[in-house]
Order: C-alpha cells, then structure tokens, then sequence
C-alpha cells in the first residue's frame, strides 16, 4: 500500500460532470495505491467571481475579508468531491484547510506554511477515508482564515505530501505535463518525460505556469512531483530529484531542457549610482517594504566611482516602483532615473549547461540571426535570461526551440 | 453603551447594493448602541444554487459533506458585510459559526446548538470591533461543520443575544413585521406593534414564516426580538415577554392576536384501534424513528373497547407514513387505515382566550357561516385549529378575521 497526494486545478473541476470526473479519477488512484489525499482548487472562473463581487461592495477590500471569502470556493469544492466518491461507493471525507492542519502567518492573501498537524488527516486515513482537503488556504495561530495566494494549492499539495511522507505528488491540471516551451508560442514544443527540481524551478520561476514555491519545497523534502493531464490518460512530466533515468549510456543529452518566457516586464535605469557599500540596499528595501518583487538586477563595473543600476519589475508594478525610486534616488542625490516597459524576458534552463561553455554565445547568435535585440541579460548557474521586446516573444522562443533542437527532445 | 444582535436574511443580502445597505444598516446601529453583533445568511438564493449543484454531483448528497457546502454561503455573506462596513470606515471583523464558538451536536442538516463558547465575540467587541457571524452554521467536539436547518440563521442570532446577554436581538428580514394573518390571503391583515413570545411561538409553530425554535430560545433567555424590514425604516413587530404595554387602563384588548395557516397538510386515520395502553406508543415511535414529524393527534373517548386515531403529516411525508403505519396497524390487527391529502390548517391564537370561554364556538360558527366544512378540530391553551380543505385556507383566514375583529388592531 502506498500513498499518493493528488491536486485538481479549477478548470478541472468547473462543474458538476467535471467534478464527478474528478472523482472517479480519485477513487482509481485509491483502487491503485490504497491511500489517497487529494487536494482541490475552486470550481472554474469562481475566485475571479468572488474577487469581483469583493470589489462591488468595497473600493479596497480587506485583506483579512478578502481571504474568508476566497476560502470558500476551495471548501465547496472539497465538499463536492467528497459527496461524488461517496456516490460511487466510496469513503471520503472533504477537510478545510484548518481541518487538515495547515498553519500559515497572517499575510493575508499570501500566507506562508508555517507547520503542517496533520494528525486528521492520519485518523481519517485510518478509517479508511479518502481525504479531500481544501487548496490554497490555511489558519493561523490565532484560527484567522488565510489564503496562500493565487495558483498555490499546488503548494497544499506538496506540502501536505512532504508532511506525510508520500510516496508521490500528482499535479492533474489542464495541461498534460511540463513542455520545452509554451506550445501557444512554440508549435513545436515537447512534452519532457520527467525534469530536475532545479531545472524546473529556474522554468516556474521564469515563466512556466506552475508556483515556484511548490516545486522548492519538492526539492526540499524530495517529494517526486507528477504533472498531468484530468482530462486525458496521458503519462505528463515527473519532476524528480533523482538522476535521469531516461539517458542511455554513451547518450549525450540534450542539455538545454526548456524555454521559459514571462511578458509584461518593465525595466528601471538608475544612472550615475555613486559606487559606495549600502546604496544597492538603500533603494531596494524600501522596494521589498512597499511589496514591489524586483526581479533581474544588473550593475555593471564601475569605472570612474559611478555605475548605473538596472533592475526587472512587473508592468503592473512599474507606477508604484517608480514613486518609490525618484523618491530615494532623490535622497542619494542621483536624480537620472529612466525606465522602459514593453519588454519580455526570455531564458533558456539547463543544469547540463553548467561548467559547459558556448551555450550563452549560441543563444545570442540566434536572437542575432532572428534579428531579435537583446536589451539585457542575465544568468544563473543553470540559466541564461535575455531581455527582449514584449512582441519578439514568441519568435526569439522559437529560434531558440531550433537552436538547440528541442523539438528532437523526447 | 448597550449590545445589540442583529440578523439580516438572504434576501436582504442578495448583491452587492443589498450588502452595502447592510452595511450601512449595520454602521447606524452600532453609532445609536455602541455594540453590535450581526449574523447573516447565504446571499439570495445561493443555498438554492448551492443544493443543486449537490444534486447534480451525486444522488444522496452525503450529510456532513453538504453541511460543508451549505456553509459557506453564509461564510462569504459575512466576509463581504464586514468589507462593506471597513470600507466606510467601520471597524469590522466576520466570524464563522466555528469562530464565533457556536457548538452543536452531530446531527448534520439539523443540527442542535449544544453551547456557546462566545470568548472571540467578546474580546473581538472589547477591542472595538463589529462583529459579522456566519448564520446557520457550527461545530461539533470532533471540529466538523454543521449546519442548524433552513431558516435557523434566526436561531443563531437570538442564541448569540442569549449567551452575550445582548440588551435585545433585531430579525431584519423583507416583510416589515408579524401580521394579524399572511397578508396575500387577508388584504385587511395588520401589522403587530408587539406580541407576547407565547403568542408567536403558536403562530410560528402553525404557518407564520419564523423559526419557532428561536421563539422558545428568546423565551427561555428572555430576549426581546424585533422583527422588522431592512429595506425601510419602519418599527416592526417586537416579540418579548413583558406585559403589554400598549394597553390602557379599563381597555378591552382584543384576545384574539393573530390567525395562522399552513397548507399541504394529509390527514391519516387508524379505525377500530385497541384501547389498551402502549397502542399509540407502537404507533408513533416508529413514525418518530423514520423522522416523520406527526403534528395534531385526535383521540376519540373509547365507546365499545375500540376507537379511532387521527393524526396530521407534512403532505410531503405521507408516503413514507403510510409505509410505517400500514406495517404496524397490520402486526397489531387493526387494518383498517385511511388518509386523505389536501387539507390546511388554519389557528386562532391569543393568550386572552385562557379562561374566556366562546372563541371555539364564535370560531366554528364564523366558519359555518363561510360555508366553511371543518374536518377536525385541535386546542391548545393559547390556540384553537381547524383542519379545513386547502382551497378554503384564504377563505377561512378572511372570514376569522373578520370575526375577530382583527382589521381593527393596532
């Protein structure tokens, strides 16, 4: 007997037939493994329902408010799977997320775990239930209702697998696993069979639609994550920490395994930065005070005591960063501040890149060649982002997808 | 500075303008009393919508999965009141029924208040918050969600009164207060400006739309509760235990308070039954056992060893009663059963009637005179009921009200 964490998105749950899908899904898995703990998101479009109803009744709806209300979609939704299970003779009992244990702080809207009890849970397994739990909330110490922010009750998922020593994780979402591009872009993108933590951590957190934080914590606790399809019988892609089972000896693998993109990026120029220790910081922790993520920073050398500092944000968030920098970089008397928007960033993720060199001067050949400008570039052990126009995306993904002959990726 | 609990139902709260009102409603309140409590139900008609979606997932949606579901209309009715009232600057807090400290017993669907834990409403209100309860909603021991019966959002806000000893509990519903009789049967019917907990209890119990369990519970407390509209400002019906305050010296006040009707009410009548102790009893507890709730009982005075037993059923019961009492009366010999469906109850009530003799027989002589035919008859000590043809309800209330005098109350 083993056991298994699933987690069903909300597309995969949008109504009532989906649902009894679901379920049935569910039940096969406990007919497979014995144990199951599966993990739900809201019925469809309905957090965005509830959002807009928020907004109708207050401009600025409160945060605390905000995260009950948004609670409750996650609540039916278990509710829901569990009466489906026991209609087809299965036991099942659906658990909030503060029935199931699941402690957070109190930052409304984007509570962190802070520790999992998940002894219900045990009891229910015990009893030979199958336990649906409630995504993407928790409670905190004082037994406030708090959400884990949008798309993280893949988070619920991996966590509640960690704490319980799963055997593995499933993530059944509308996709059928993790591809070597965004297939909307890319036409000949690849379905990869399985994918490393890190590689596919550097992918979420550069554009691939799955929450960084979960993929960390699978890492963390080595928690074998399954990503696949609820609407097909379709193998998906495992993230895995193990070493690739896949490669034949004397293989040489393909060691760029994906393109990630994120549109929507706005870059900011501070000019003239006096090159002295605490000036980074002065600028940007009044940044994290105003909950502005700053993403890619690139300073460059300083030659005569000055450098310029050029950092990533959001487009959504480039109004609210530039008040906070004219301001700061006023203090420091450095008042030359530009900014762009309109631009995308472009990466490709590898761990088979480090310690080999020549990928970074064969990506840059082939933006060259697609006549795609580079306005920025940056990387990590395992990846190399280039900053693009926002309209270039999709064209610099697919002459990189060629480049390094992806699509011969299987 | 005095407490005040207040209950706005779902019609009351079925969009966004209608929680604004709230809101608003609720703000005027707390700035008159300087404490307030305010519980409310699911938004409109989403219980409705809610139940159907559980039908549509499974054919006997599981009781306690169903709780679960079911609570949380109100749980996003109370975090969206309580957003309403910070957006205009109002410090507001909402509460779930477990929150709120409200324990039941398990039985899902129906669920009884078992106690009131009410620490978090108190230090919640000590620290200058208004706070927004969850209706309809609670706990068990064991922390699962329970839910108290439809309509019993009332009942959790006079046994919040009760256990914060509130200084009095205000039902804010979309009629304007407690009538002399339903006003779409009697156009001449008359708005209460108050009656006594004894009075209502009869008239909640035989057809007046209010939770009689709430009634008893303000009764016991002695807790007076308005009944009154959230869409105007009118004074409504208040329901206390007091004396009356409205009457003057030497006035004559009329003793008949209001007329009660309840439609789809079946008839059943065992023949020929045994007159020997313990017959009834292998009657009714397995009507009690199948949860088939049995309303007026008639007994015959045994002539020759034998009489006849009558009792009323929901219309919608009478099935599954005809199951119990055709197996029973057929292991005790007596197979002589008939039923018939279709009836209506209609009820003079008023504590003025004790010790006044000729309101059964001025009551009877009024229905003859309608040409009214009375298939059975009931009394209580504040009450006297007529088992009348359903077509004949209206006809029946009118013609009572008429007797009695009743378009002259004030």
């Amino acid at each position: 007997m083993s056991l298994v964490v699933q987690k069903y998105g909300g597309s995969s749950l949008a109504n009532p037939d989906l649902i009894r899908n679901v379920a049935r899904r569910v039940a096969s898995a406990h007919d497979r493994s014995g144990q199951v703990v599966a993990t739900v998101s809201a019925m469809g479009d309905l957090t965005d329902d509830l959002l807009k109803i928020a907004s109708q009744v207050s401009d600025r709806p409160d945060p605390r408010e905000l995260d009950v209300l948004l609670s409750t979609g996650e609540l039916q939704s278990c509710a829901l799977v569990a009466m489906a299970l026991r209609s087809i003779g299965k036991r099942a009992v659906s658990l909030s997320g503060a029935q199931a244990g699941i402690r957070t702080d109190s930052s409304y809207g984007k509570a962190k775990i802070s520790g999992l009890c998940p002894e219900r849970i045990e009891q229910e397994l015990k009893n030979n239930n199958i336990v649906i739990v409630a995504g993407f909330q928790g409670i905190t110490e004082k037994m406030d209702i708090t959400t884990l922010g949008r798309g993280a009750s893949d988070l619920t998922a991996v966590a509640l697998a960690a704490a319980l020593k799963a055997d593995r994780c499933e993530i059944y979402t509308d996709v059928d696993g993790i591809y070597t591009a965004d297939p909307r872009m890319v036409p000949k993108a690849q379905k990869l069979d399985e994918i490393g933590f890190e590689e596919m951590l550097e992918l979420a957190s550069y554009g691939a639609k799955m929450n960084p934080r979960s993929i960390e914590l699978g890492m963390v606790y080595n928690v074998p994550i399954l990503v696949a399809s609820s609407f097909e019988d379709l193998p998906g892609t495992l993230i895995h920490g193990g070493a690739d089972m896949n490669i034949e000896v004397g293989e040489i693998r393909n060691r760029v395994r994906g393109i990630a993109t994120e549109k929507e990026v706005a870059k900011v120029t501070v000019y003239s930065v006096v090159d002295r220790p605490g000036v980074a910081a002065s600028l940007f922790e009044p940044l994290a005070n105003a909950d502005i993520s700053v993403d890619v920073i690139v300073q460059n050398a300083s030659v005569s005591g000055t450098t310029d500092l050029t950092f990533t944000v959001k487009s959504s968030d480039l109004d609210a960063t530039m008040d906070v920098v004219r301001l700061v970089s006023k203090n420091l008397g450095m008042e030359d501040v530009g900014y762009s928007t309109g631009l995308a960033k472009v990466s490709i993720v590898g761990t088979g890149m480090q310690d080999s060199p020549g990928y970074a001067a064969k990506m840059f050949a082939a933006l060259s060649e697609g006549n795609i400008n580079i306005e920025m570039i940056t990387t990590s052990e395992i990846r190399i982002t280039c900053l693009v126009k926002e309209e270039s995306t999709a064209d610099a993904a697919k002459v990189l997808h060629e480049a390094f002959e992806l699509d011969k990726t299987k």
